[in-house]
């Protein structure tokens, strides 16, 4: 009925997609009739010649349709979950999760690992001794009962067609184009089965999407393609040109979170919790409990220990520690006016905080520590980064990306932060 | 030095390709460092955003060096081969190798096996009993000195990058991009090691190419390949709207070759042939022999005799017959005004003359005789066009790609035909 390379010249020749080829080659690629080759001329395509709406949101339908589809609707509580497009030191899911529960909705979230200088909140999570991010749909079910948040792995059966297409995608040159971003996302999060979703969309050098244009379209493209699947679906644009919090890695964004938890924690953390947890909570429908309050109680404390316990993790545990640790200290005195989420970003993934290849280990402890945010006064000589890694070897590269990734100021300096929420879109 | 990801990104986002970059993927892909998913992304990404001369000609050098590279110039004689972008009943090569080589230019014409609806001239000649396609290096060479022409099958070691790259274009939806297309027949024929190229650039509904914009694009970029390598290069852009000659398969190609060796046959493969002949002589630098002439005296068809009996053919045996036969009759008393070239080539191929995959065998005897050509009368209910081939079965769909593809006018229709040979370039 249909043959790869029909659908590949049609995009090619710059068509719209039938609903029915659509449908065929999806599956087709799932079951290997169309190879990794015929997907790639495919994917390139889709990236230089685009797809509308009504193809973005077919594609989805079909990558959900290639596998299974979870429903919490039997649960007694709303479920929300949170998506983040990506950034460094973006940690927000630790404590977010936990604080939605405690606030009375309930948090079915499936989490992935990261590759390249964006971190991976289960690689973040699996430097807590014992915990494990694998559950069984059972196990996940029971603990949004019992505890009301579960970040774990997204087994192999949601969307199978979009994990293969993305890793194809990482190989091929083919991860930037909106509507295959979109369409990952999405089919995900909707087969995921989630009743409401806020989309965290990063904008700027650390993220995905560099510019608020590109960020805008792909955030309209998921917030529609979420409506269109009937899931509640809201999107802030956040900046990500500075790396959140005061710290990139594993254990050491644990131990941020947790401070976070405790009512302490970098101001820009805590403000983008809240930011996302009032917007899951609308989206739930519940609009009289201040997360604020919650997180000044020490409840969302509580939910994190009896999440971190249900998994099998210790959450009173010492946290793994890098075994070796260098110093950059500040060039000058005055005022730090620039921090570039990039280039903390390939520095602690040069640590050996992330992974260059799907499938490599990460070290627990390793990552990069910085000691002033911008607009913070610097001292000459006084730490202004610490570098953590088991292995020494790596200081070198990581330097080489720090370098040139921030501006210290003469004292005084005016400096004006750009805001953190830049946009909503929903 | 380089990884596949990097020179994708850079042909997506419509950079040019360094040398160093062309002759690593070319390298590694031959090597398979590179693999067929990203080669396909790069493939798809040059057809939409093209190369530059520069580019065009790195990637055929880099396509040249990935194997060996013939040399006759210790030949006796100048070297000239003319090289079909491919056409319906384009049997020209047969009488052209035999009669340019009886004017005293050796023709080294290596040549490919058919895919689709233009045949194959390797499948032409081994419908003749006992011929072999396959000769060694010394074979080849030996034969040009002894008669002067030889057509067998290009080795593996020739330009193996473009075999692979090529059979990858094929499932993947990027045969039709010019720089792929011009490096890919120019990489051959410039490792092949000919002195002088003259490209039979076919144009019109049978061929590749459907405009002559787009043909003469093609034509100008392997002109322009040829002469940078040192090849005397030349392109005659040639009408393929009606097939040449009376019969579009395989042995009945043969045979019609051999009427016009015999000083016969229809007036436009003899027009062709001879156009083409005096453009090889000219570029191999033989001005004073007329091919007409040479044609005339039968010296053409004695060194077509000993070609064939060199590659242990016996030129005079009966050639295969198709077992069942259709025959097709005009519709009306009249003109025949139309006859396309495209719809004759698919019915051939349905008929069994040509594969549908590499590597399939096709039948010697199957294709389609026409018994007018486009300004000939025809009488209703007389024979127009005879279908052969061993399967009665594929009977219908020929009929099906026939239908439709020729109009008979009313008797007395004025018909002006468009010239054979509609431009030279070089």
């Amino acid at each position: 009925m249909h043959d790869a390379v029909e659908v590949i010249l049609a995009k090619r020749d710059r068509a719209e997609l039938s609903d029915s080829q659509i449908d065929w080659v999806i599956d087709a690629y799932t079951r290997g009739e169309v190879d990794d080759a015929q997907m790639s001329a495919l994917a390139m395509a889709i990236l230089l010649n685009g797809m509308d709406r009504r193809e973005i949101a077919r594609w989805t339908a079909a990558m959900i349709a290639s596998g299974e589809r979870m429903d919490f609707s039997t649960l007694s509580r709303p479920t929300a979950d949170k998506h983040s497009t990506g950034g460094v030191g973006d940690k927000i899911t630790l404590p977010l999760a936990p604080l939605v529960a405690a606030c009375g909705v309930a948090v079915p979230q499936l989490s992935g690992r990261g590759l390249g200088h964006t971190g991976g909140t289960l690689d973040k999570l699996e430097s807590i001794p014992g915990w494990r991010a694998a559950l069984s749909n059972d196990e996940m079910f029971a603990q949004l009962e019992s505890v009301g948040a579960v970040i774990c792995a997204a087994g192999d059966g949601l969307a199978p067609a979009d994990k293969k297409l993305y890793a194809l995608r990482d190989v091929t040159g083919t991860v930037e184009a909106i509507p295959l971003i979109a369409s990952s996302i999405m089919s995900k999060k909707i087969a995921e089965g989630t009743g409401s979703l806020v989309l965290d969309v990063k904008v700027g050098t650390g993220a995905f999407m560099k510019s608020v244009e590109s960020a805008r379209e792909l955030a309209a493209t998921m917030v529609g393609l979420g409506q269109d699947a009937g899931v509640h679906t809201v999107a802030l644009l956040t900046d990500m040109s500075t790396p959140l919090g005061l710290t990139a890695g594993n254990a050491i964004e644990v131990a941020e979170s947790v401070e976070v938890l405790a009512g302490g924690g970098p101001a820009d953390v805590v403000e983008l919790t809240l930011a996302l947890a009032r917007e899951m909570l609308a989206g739930a429908g519940v609009t009289d409990v201040d997360p604020a309050e919650v997180l000044a109680s020490g409840r969302a404390m509580d939910t994190w220990k009896a999440m971190v316990r249900a998994q099998d993790g210790d959450p009173d545990a010492d946290l793994p520690v890098a075994h070796e640790s260098h110093v950059v200290t500040a060039p000058a005195t005055g005022v730090l006016t620039r921090l570039d989420a990039m280039a903390v970003g390939m520095a602690a993934w040069r640590l050996g905080a992330g992974r260059a290849k799907a499938g490599a280990s990460v070290q627990a402890g390793a990552g990069v520590v910085w000691h002033a945010r911008p607009g913070d006064a610097v001292t000459e000589g006084a730490p202004l980064f610490t570098l953590l890694t088991d292995e020494p070897d790596r200081f070198e590269r990581a330097l080489d990306s720090l370098e040139g990734g921030y501006d210290v100021a003469a004292a005084g300096t005016a400096y004006t932060p750009d805001p953190l929420v830049i946009d909503r879109i929903g």
